[in-house]
């Protein structure tokens, strides 16, 4: 599918949505859909670089972006974000150079948001702010969920979690950045690979 | 100081930082007044265990809650708040049982509030739901953070880093619970200590 294509779609479904959750009239949806920005970052881009100061947070439609810290030489996954997922990076939110990089492992086609942006929507169509609120807490809740798991379980329990929460990551990313954001080498990985393929 | 002091002052700390950020009507600031509950729970109270369900978020006014989860019978702390923070189970937000435990380790005062009640609150101000979902945004970034720097540092750094950034739990938290929040076993944070002291 082209780009257009599946940014019409993207349109069609996001609208979709938002009139399940609240009474948008015609020219509100217009708003919405003439206010969106969408970029496409070729395989490999670095959209971001520690200490770089951006205010843009990146709505994926397709595609995956990793972000990741270099710390003393090592390469350390954060997160990766792949469809109907959001990365804000933190510096966006704070004001301050970022500290962490961001690259996109596929091609990737996104949303760039603004808080600007944010604002001017709202202030169009304030039924938008109460969902946005509830989606913000609903993301902190999972994030906190992902941090209590990472704190707390084995790297073998991080990994079966793993496959069965987001599968489509084992096909899509390569071992060692797996390895990383599990937070062990990527030994460790192949080690914990073959013995629950040997149970 | 009694709690009914630490009461009137928080309530009219609230108020005056609000004021700052939006305009509200003496009526408004009224209803906000009115819809706080507080409650207190003496030190080592269980607040919340595995399993509970719970729509309750607690803003801490005083004192400390501790979260935990319970694996394999090891007791790993996930967060402490403290003043001024905010502590929101993760099934509050998604309506299923909880994944974790909570209690108290002072003697602590907090507002409690359910979705309800912020529904109701925004309703009738407004002027609130953006000033709500910012400090939301904020409340992701920052905790994005802690995870990151968790996920990235080693534990001597992580240890700096709460030394650097949260001293008061140095004094206010038993050793082992600062160790399991760390990620690490009480004998290591005291080795790493022990290496600190020496510099």
């Amino acid at each position: 599918m082209s780009d257009n294509n599946i940014i019409q779609n993207y349109k069609m479904k996001l609208l979709e949505d938002l009139s399940c959750e609240v009474l948008i009239s015609e020219e509100e949806k217009r708003s919405i859909t003439d206010l969106a920005i969408f970029k496409t970052f070729p395989k490999g881009t670095i959209l971001l670089k520690e200490g770089d100061y951006t205010n843009e947070t990146y709505h994926v439609i397709s595609g995956c972006i990793r972000s990741y810290m270099l710390i003393d030489g090592s390469d350390i996954t954060t997160e990766f974000y792949t469809e109907f997922e959001s990365f804000s990076p933190t510096c966006a939110v704070n004001n301050t150079p970022s500290n962490c990089f961001a690259s996109s492992l596929e091609d990737t086609l996104v949303i760039v948001s603004t808080p600007e942006m944010e604002d001017e929507l709202l202030s169009k169509i304030p039924a938008l702010e109460s969902l946005c609120r509830k989606s913000t807490e609903r993301l902190i809740a999972r994030q906190q969920q992902s941090f209590e798991r990472f704190r707390s379980l084995t790297p073998e329990q991080r990994y079966l979690h793993l496959i069965e929460t987001r599968p489509d990551l084992l096909q899509r990313v390569p071992q060692y950045h797996l390895a990383s954001f599990l937070g062990i080498r990527p030994e460790s990985l192949s080690r914990i690979r073959k013995r629950l393929a040997q149970k």
